[in-house]
């Protein structure tokens, strides 16, 4: 069977995740709250206001003095702790006991550690060398003002968080969160905390979308759900229309009640494609109006987690201004691997940490009964990629992986 | 210089880490709506209610019929979509036309594709070979019900929403999330949205340490300041009665205005351990009263982080059902790193993608001016550990690295 035979329209699944970034297009810029910034991206140069250290900083506790008075005894005038301004004036025979972080006061160029002094009543005795800056920080020593702390690009984490607040950068400009919504399709489902008839079943893929978006930092999203009716999907689509993406799960193959194509033209969306030469998720669509996206997911539980993972997952980190593209890791296989046929077959596997210096983890495939199946691969946390056609790898084969569901 | 010579209680840091995770204590259940449980710990058994497919679902579209009828033309008496009740009865010499995912009629016992059929009007001519329970899935054939899913400690992935939602598990038993209450402490500091006086500097490890527990995946905890005063020390302590997990940062070394470990004792604390033998961020401290425990965090940014990173993050993930410990990955050393000291150095770093079979990470360490440089350091990603004593590793020594900040 050859992998364009059966299905004239498929594409590649490398050439489906570009054209998905192509129509996806760039971040765009809000300004939050420093503390609403965490994890995400800089749209901005950070600049230092001024410099760092701001003050001549004390590194001991001990006496701040002028250095010409080393081996001399000299009066101790008064106290400076740390946050107190510097209220004295150290002339030579004078000197003030200071603590560590405290500003140096003016006339004094050098901190004596405590334990280098010899102290009687109000007066210490100083060593007999004073190095003219010892244990003082110069002021803009550790940082200049005007130093440009960051630049566009760069991920707000908790040190960064440290930095930009130390310079009173506590509103910055980030590239905004997308924001998602979800239309599962299909009669037989119902809402999961409902019971449901003989025959009918639970809808999962509403909430497993919802918490691939939620791992990946973004708000939870409205999740919906509609019969199989072509008036119903397009009125979904409608009222979707502040939603950067639109993810719709089933209803996309090529049967009688799959109404995603029809609805989603009937909606205005041009279809940039629709089938991917891949297994499982073959029937993935992707249609774009105006500025929005729509993921036509197929209903396979499967299926719909890999459409997800692989290209919605992209879509998200390009508008959140982080590389696109998932980098693999290296493992070694855990057990066998068999597979066949004329499509990129991307296996769902638990990478877990080996004890071995060549390749830090070992990868169990975790093969499914049906492509239906959910829950022998509800372990998985990373997917392995095989080429079309056949093969087969032995355990303790180097294989790549891919985490599932990460932002970087 | 012996590591035990100069600071006479100064504990190992492992040892340190070993005495945190007995006090903390194990983590505590709360039942929460599925959909807020993306990332919590399973602290319950869950089951299947029911088989998995629960009727015997069509595979195919097509006809459901009786395989006995294979060779022969046979009626078509109705159609059945997925969601549709199975209100026919096929008997021998009638058919139903059948969709994919929908549940098999009475008295059908396979699925004849539709390209398998020649279709005369109302009448389908079925194959000579119709095998029994061809393109069916049995009841239960992927899961029958009484299954255990999953057991305690399962992490909640979107995979395993989607199996709790297929099996309607919408309140779920989980670890609860440990409460933080922050408070920095240092008359030198004012908030970081504030204009400070020239010896004054913004507060940054306030808002950093409350980035770090967002990170990992904990609510934004209450922060708030006081100065050194160690009756507003014992207040704060006070009237964080609701916290788990109480950070101070700053005032815990041995100068006069370090008035920490006097707070604890003064409120009821008993210290667990005060000075670890570490680089940075000697002069840790960690009390328990009751169920709460005080982590008394350096002033130093970069000590603090370290404090958060190694000993608060284990507490938070022993609380959280996670295993406590994270696991170091492997990396190559990028450039040269010299060492000496009586104390175990923590050195951050950022590791990044290497193209390497033998080994995924290249390890750039990030040495700062000083201690109390954050700026340089600010690219972290991860820290390499050195021992006690001295010594020089060069570029392309293989080298294990742990993240910073993750929950795994």
């Amino acid at each position: 069977m050859s992998s364009t035979g059966d299905y004239p329209r498929m594409i590649d699944p490398d050439l489906a995740v570009q054209l998905v970034l192509d129509v996806v297009g760039g971040p765009e810029a809000e300004v939050l709250a420093l503390e609403e910034a965490v994890g995400r991206v800089l749209a901005q140069d950070a600049r230092a206001d001024r410099d760092y250290p701001p003050f001549r900083r004390a590194m001991m506790d001990g006496f701040a003095v002028c250095s010409s008075d080393a081996g001399q005894t000299v009066e101790v005038i008064g106290e400076l702790a740390a946050g107190d301004p510097p209220r004295f004036e150290v002339t030579p025979g004078r000197c003030v006991a200071i603590l560590t972080g405290a500003a140096c006061p003016p006339g004094a160029d050098a901190v004596v550690p405590l334990e280098n002094v010899v102290r009687e009543a109000n007066r210490v005795r100083l060593p007999s060398v004073v190095p003219g800056g010892a244990h003082v920080a110069a002021m803009g020593s550790e940082c200049p003002a005007g130093t440009v702390l960051f630049q566009p690009g760069q991920v707000i984490t908790p040190l960064v968080v440290a930095v930009l607040a130390t310079w009173g950068l506590t509103q910055v400009r980030v590239w905004r969160l997308p924001r998602l919504q979800i239309v599962s399709t299909g009669s037989e489902l119902i809402p999961c905390h409902q019971t449901p008839s003989p025959w009918q079943i639970r809808n999962s893929n509403g909430p497993m979308l919802a918490a691939m978006a939620q791992k990946m930092g973004l708000a939870r999203p409205a999740v919906r759900h509609v019969p199989d009716c072509l008036d119903a999907i397009v009125q979904a689509l409608d009222e979707a229309h502040e939603a950067d993406f639109v993810l719709l799960s089933g209803g996309v193959s090529a049967g009688t009640y799959d109404l995603v194509p029809k609805a989603v033209a009937a909606w205005g969306g041009r279809i940039v494609f629709h089938k991917v030469s891949q297994k499982p998720g073959k029937p993935l669509l992707v249609a774009v109006r105006g500025r929005q996206v729509v993921f036509g997911l197929p209903g396979n539980p499967l299926a719909c987690h890999l459409g997800f993972d692989r290209y919605v997952g992209p879509a998200i980190r390009q508008r959140l201004g982080r590389p696109p593209l998932a980098q693999p890791c290296a493992g070694i296989l855990a057990s066998p691997v068999r597979w066949k046929g004329g499509r990129t077959f991307f296996l769902l596997a638990r990478a877990q940490a080996a004890d071995s210096a060549s390749a830090p983890w070992s990868v169990e495939p975790l093969s499914g009964i049906s492509s239906a199946d959910l829950f022998t691969p509800s372990r998985a946390n990373c997917y392995i990629r095989l080429p079309p056609g056949q093969g087969e790898l032995a355990p303790g084969t180097r294989i790549p992986f891919t985490w599932i569901g990460t932002l970087e």
